[in-house]
């Protein structure tokens, strides 16, 4: 089975991001499609990595980090080439944590260490524990959620 | 010496957010001056007491929460009346922590405890220190500087 593809509604129903915000980040370069990047709604498609980026800006967002401050974790996440290696994640690379600054201009990011957490807290700052395998587990099953529904249809149309 | 005042500019200058925030958040009904509250630009003023609000609301913000999440925040406090006591806090309600949940939906304030922050972290949850101490005191130094920078103006025009 070749690489799968993913349209914008694909992509929002499979990930929880709105089109909206889809269109926006596009727009933005925050994530771009694989498939036609410099397209527009119907014309571009999204890869399974693809889903993977939007799934964590998603998380970052839903638990009420600002966008600037989520793009900023993400692409920190992204230099550190995590999501092309999802499959081989090791479990340092899995539990990960950011502290954000007190001023807005910096985020962290840093090995799972509760100690460290610990230390930072007492100095004020917020800390935010990052579980890629979480956030990975989740996408795999709205995946295979998502692929049910669609044989179920093929089924339904083929009676 | 009565209680001061301060315009929207003043309370700008002093607390750090930008007259556009502070706008939208007298619409919104977020942080409303104590006098003329249903007042425009010019005729509004500010307790200091409403400025400690707009400073919480600052720091909320600058530390990468979103609008949501800081107005929550700002309202579980304001609910404890911490901002009506500064004066007479003690140690237990100086210093705070909230815990974000993982959908946006909840926001919880404890005190600072970090036992529980730890355990709090273990299970993926983000957790934000929150000082009002540090807030108060920065505060009252910027007032400082601003009552300073004022006399040094009356100082030259005396002159």
């Amino acid at each position: 089975m070749g690489e799968a593809f993913f349209t914008s509604t694909e992509a929002s129903k499979i990930t929880g991001c709105s089109r909206r915000q889809l269109q926006y980040w596009r727009r933005q370069g925050v994530v771009v499609p694989t498939v036609n990047p410099g397209g527009k709604g119907r014309n571009v498609y999204y890869s399974e990595s693809d889903l993977l980026i939007l799934a964590v800006m998603e998380y970052l967002l839903s638990i009420g980090l600002n966008f600037d401050t989520s793009l900023t974790a993400l692409n920190i996440l992204m230099t550190k080439n995590l999501f092309l290696s999802a499959k081989s994640w090791t479990k340092d690379q899995t539990r990960l944590m950011f502290f954000l600054s007190l001023d807005n201009e910096e985020v962290r990011l840093e090995n799972f260490n509760v100690e460290l957490a610990k230390q930072k807290l007492e100095e004020g700052y917020p800390v935010i524990p990052f579980c890629c395998d979480r956030i990975y587990d989740k996408l795999q099953s709205n995946l295979k959620y998502f692929h049910q529904g669609q044989s179920d249809i093929s089924c339904r149309e083929n009676n």
